[in-house]
């Protein structure tokens, strides 16, 4: 079983109006409600691939309970920890020319709470053979949140794959995760400086990670494992919306940690479901039909040391 | 005690962020959250005024939970009847420039539900000496929603004010409420055609209201009443926001009604609780010891034949 823990849950709105358009009101013709934040996302594809998983984290209020509700009807097993304070909601704006997003900040967690959740995390770990750490951090959980749950995570010899910005990410990897996935902007903020990617994904290790990958959009991943170092791409980048390609990556490379497959393999599977993410006509679902059809069109090459 | 129906209640949002950007991705700042549609609004006036009060109405799911968590939290008693679908929300984004508002639609209604909320409503008839119908109907409910309320009340023997658009307000207008309340554009499409306001006021009279008072902006009330004909004004219009001063002017015809005040005295009320809607710093607000000052201000003249 894969554990997801998303400590700053959301319930997503997506909104559709003919046109956005500032000042005015908008009668909303067709509203979709979905649980939301990093892991979530990440649970509902490791649930969509047929792979066993539990997702957990700190949900609060009627938003947290609306969170809970909408995972049981997607049919994701979930084991959050409640809170007093009420979960966030985040607002996207569909119209025919985007999307205008609005994020909640979330709810204050009392020390109190987080010292409930780590609990909580201690006992979840006994039936857990990954852990997914990924998102936002709400206000009062401590920056070194993700190191103090890879140290637990550790201890119980569970492996964790990370997925986060910033000081959490920064104080994460010294932590010593299996696996972090930063993006480009992450990975720069993480080394202070622009390092070109395959020297980066490495330099990332030698932070603490025992392995890399980073996501770079339509250019695909570069992965620094301890089987050596890859390049993974589709031949051409997709059209479609982002939204939630990370998360459908991060789930394919659990799904991969999990089931030990060789590199290569889950780089394939990471690449093409993040593409069939980016083809779907909703924000972050997946095909699993597109992704097998996808796969045929990733390439992996092995990076020459640099 | 004054019995306020609000059939498609809604959690308002306000978003503080710093500028709107169409296809940008915006931190909200702040969020405040509120229970709302134009019944709520009105209980929760009367309740700022002291005045006995019961919201009752439609409310379900947790956001329906959540509208009713928040009426408690302000104080106003409230008896809403649930229902299996998610009550609306409605977000408005508010920067420097002004508030942009998107407007969830809201649950369908089955009839069953309808039914169930006409036997409550004809229980609650019994303790109250006036009734509020104010607002939008949601899906599933008939546009002779509020005909249909006036009708039970009127068999009561319980005095009715009607706040609504459309054809609710039509064939509301017809079943013979005692006191009705369009602004503009609403009176405009009552009477099919454009009307000098005083004439306006008395042409509702003749479709079935009891009495009417026409709500003009920052131009003031005009009301066409059994005992002659008033407009009441303050000398200039206020600055502000005009968010909710229809719903504080309902509120303070509804107690005027309520208590038998003599018309101008009436008028006075509501043009001033208007007006302190207006300036208040909060949209739909109002401050009591500002309706006290702007009552001094306020003149009512009778209005001549025409």
């Amino acid at each position: 079983m894969i554990l997801t823990v998303t400590l700053n849950a959301a319930l997503d709105l997506t909104y559709r109006v003919p046109a956005l358009s500032p000042g005015g009101t908008h009668r909303v013709s067709d509203v979709a409600e979905r649980a939301g934040g990093k892991g979530v996302n990440v649970a509902r594809v490791l649930h969509a691939l047929g792979e066993p998983v539990i997702a957990t984290g700190l949900a609060g209020g009627r938003t947290g309970e609306r969170i809970r509700e909408l995972l049981a009807a997607d049919g994701v097993p979930e084991a959050f920890a409640p809170i007093a304070g009420e979960s966030r909601r985040t607002v996207v704006v569909a119209d025919g020319a985007g999307a205008t997003g609005f994020w909640e900040p979330g709810p204050a967690v009392p020390a109190a709470e987080w010292t409930a959740f780590r609990r909580r995390f201690t006992g979840l770990l006994g039936v857990a053979h990954v852990v997914v750490l990924a998102g936002s951090l709400p206000d009062g959980i401590p920056a070194d949140a993700y190191a103090v749950l890879i140290g637990l995570a550790r201890a119980a010899g569970v492996p964790v794959v990370l997925d986060a910005d910033g000081d959490p990410l920064r104080l994460g990897v010294a932590a010593g995760p299996d696996l972090v996935k930063p993006n480009a902007a992450e990975l720069a903020g993480l080394l202070g400086r622009p390092v070109p990617v395959p020297t980066a994904a490495r330099e990332v290790r030698a932070l603490g990670a025992r392995e890399a990958v980073a996501s770079l959009g339509g250019a695909g991943l570069v992965a620094a494992t301890v089987d050596g170092d890859w390049r993974a791409s589709l031949p051409h980048p997709l059209d479609g919306n982002p939204t939630g390609a990370g998360d459908a990556c991060v789930a394919a490379l659990a799904r991969g940690l999990a089931h030990r497959q060789p590199w290569p393999d889950r780089l394939v599977d990471a690449v093409a479901l993040a593409g069939s993410a980016v083809a779907a006509p909703v924000a972050g679902a997946v095909s699993i039909s597109r992704w097998r059809r996808l796969r045929q069109a990733v390439t992996v090459c092995p990076v020459q040391e640099g």
